[in-house]
């Protein structure tokens, strides 16, 4: 659960700034909480609705910028040879798919 | 914030049906929070993004039926007679637009 | 295919401005046109998928419009009372769902 | 216009299948003539938009090939110790985000 782990598990470590990542996953559980909020208090269907087009744009900020680290470090691996690019490649072709018909 | 309040705030009740709203809100949520412990764990990216894309599509979810909540409120007023349903309806239409761009 | 018709295809005359939507089509036409043209000039991968953005984003503002119209056109009938004010509010949802989606 | 061209223009030959694309985006300009055709005939707006809909889908499916083979030439030139891997990579990251948003 904590980052302050020695495990290898930072062979994935290519994201560019693992706390901003953090601070803003942060916040979008709050917005997920305030939504939950507004319901419950039976505020107006289009405030809502509002929120809930904020934390999409949000969520997608974060999608994208996750994106594109992996994309950086596939370019990386491929100018080093280590083998895999082609396939973290592909599978970034195939979450840049998802994303896009999310 | 709790819902078995006796204020007027249920002029804006047409949520067809709200505990199961709160329902999937806790569920976004906790997507959230996932995601977060994701990113703190250093998962692989590529995962991190298949659960970005299945948090957005349950939040399109919410949204779609709000929205059709939303449009069914605008032509029952319409029905009685009430006014505002045209302005409603205006704002239904801006709230679809920033769905679509979100 | 000419709409001088005296036909009652006018039933679904609610779109708000016909001449300004078929200029919109005509142009977006000509933008998939320019597309192709494109590609068989194998002009830069980059150039060629920002003109397929902006074909998108011109595409949804027409979506974007029509439904507004539909959904005029639904709160209109209700207000006369007129049958069928809900099925086609069902519809408009289904709609705006392959929407939002697409 | 034709692509029977002896000129470099192929250094941005990687566009995985020519063909396909043409013949892909030959029916895409078909779909947008149909639906001008069908606001000119004044068909159901429901139809019209599912119409859309399905013109945005399958531009969708031909920016995502193009962004595929971008990125397999961007993490092939880098393979190659090209130049400007990086910035072409840069471009798609930009090119996503568009592509996401449109």
């Amino acid at each position: 659960m904590s980052s302050d782990t020695t495990t290898p598990s930072t062979q994935y470590g290519y994201i560019s700034d693992k706390e901003r990542y953090l601070a803003r996953l942060k916040r979008i559980e709050g917005q997920a909480r305030g939504i939950h909020r507004m319901v419950d208090e039976e505020q107006y269907c289009i405030d809502i609705l509002t929120q809930v087009s904020a934390l999409t744009s949000a969520l997608r900020g974060v999608a994208l910028g996750l994106l594109d680290d992996h994309l950086k470090h596939c370019v990386g691996a491929a100018q080093l040879d280590e083998e895999g690019a082609e396939e973290k490649l592909a599978e970034a072709s195939e979450a840049i798919a998802r994303l896009v018909k999310a």
